[in-house]
């Protein structure tokens, strides 16, 4: 499996389409992924049109690829149509909580990443946008989801415009743990971030913040306590809107 | 990609341990999975030891596969290592919300399902445990994780004893939207899980259950509003315990 070994992020896109039927046998084949009971919890939003690519670009932060890539799929969690299913068929449904948004989680995301495992052996380039998720009352609003659907992924899809260097990884040793976890002694953290903190983007990427360490952007700039605790409030927010938590 | 195409759950095994270098060299490759902001927030626990399968048995309802298997590995959303990494480079992390699980459990997933395609083209047969979610609590105390990590998948992995049919899927095309949202008419839903409903061993299990439809197996049997209830109080507690909310 080269292509997962190799894989970069695309954010640059050939001005080349990629076609409907592509997009749609890669889908298909994604759908092939693990799902809780057979129930398929999730449905997939295919974005084409320029009109509403520009709704959404603010959504992700006006990120460039969102206007330049072709296509942009939008992996939404997916109980609606599970639970129109039972109640057309004499049955009443229970999967309006927590559990449930959980188990459509976990399938959709399964198939996201198979779709993207998929996509990038096919010779198409795709970057995964966070931002769906910060910004999910928008995509719901603009996206038309009912309740019991949220979105949680977006990918955006084109040929590769760019060959980026790969970027880093942690030692994988110290991700994986035998029969127990072990916790990390302040020498191991030490050891396990030590040549990310010395990559030369990084130490550049600390001087152009004016921080101290490598954590302090993380911190600081990046993923900050106050946005993280605004969003988890809209976040929740959006759960209950559309149906997951009282 | 034959091997998504085809891919089936194998919950059977042959006696014939996998290697730890091959598990290792697998889980390596998943973890260039996308990741929010590099930060590859999760840890894996690998299981092979007999009497911790033993333990980890009726966490996942006595499933045969999880003392048959020779591998189980639970796939962990995990903000310890980095909000470690944080605290011993002077900054002060905010990851102790829900939008950081979230984060967390979107990166794990992506890791997981990884994981499944490279050890399936590899030939080793799987099968996901979603009783992981189910009984977190337990899978904690007998892993022995720390605040900020939370069990979300287990994989049993092991070299295939079985050949099973391949399950079935509903059209791809009802799960697949353009541009906006097409809500599902009662014929939609009809026609979408209609060829479902008709297989023989659907058929089966609504006689084997005493149900009228298909859709009661689930509502009543298998995926019941009582159990789903519960447990989402569980899984809340095991996000306030672990520290992910208040």
């Amino acid at each position: 499996m080269e292509s997962i070994k190799n894989r970069r992020t695309i954010r640059k896109y050939k001005d080349k389409d990629v076609s409907k039927e592509l997009i749609d046998r890669l889908l298909e084949t994604s759908f092939r992924a693990p799902t809780m009971g057979n129930m398929q919890l999730y449905s997939v939003v295919v974005t084409r049109d320029v009109e509403m690519k520009k709704r959404l670009s603010p959504v992700h932060f006006n990120q460039p690829m969102v206007m330049e890539a072709p296509v942009l799929l939008t992996f939404c969690a997916d109980f609606n149509r599970f639970v129109k299913w039972c109640e057309e068929s004499d049955a009443i449904p229970g999967y309006d909580n927590f559990l449930s948004f959980m188990n459509a989680t976990i399938d959709t995301l399964l198939v996201t990443q198979e779709f993207i495992t998929l996509a990038e052996e096919e010779g198409l380039g795709t970057c995964y946008l966070g931002t769906t998720i910060y910004n999910s009352k928008q995509v719901i609003d603009i996206l038309k989801l009912p309740k019991l659907v949220i979105p949680l992924a977006t990918i955006t899809v084109g040929y590769p415009g760019e060959s980026p260097a790969q970027t880093d990884r942690i030692d994988f040793k110290a991700i994986i743990h035998d029969e127990i976890y072990k916790d990390y002694s302040s020498e191991d953290i030490k050891s396990i971030y030590n040549d990310k903190e010395g990559l030369e983007e990084n130490l550049k990427f600390v001087e152009d913040n004016n921080k101290k360490t490598l954590a302090q952007v993380y911190t600081d700039v990046r993923y900050k306590r106050s946005d993280n605790e605004y969003i988890s409030k809209l976040l929740f927010d959006t759960l209950k809107e559309q149906g997951f938590i009282e």
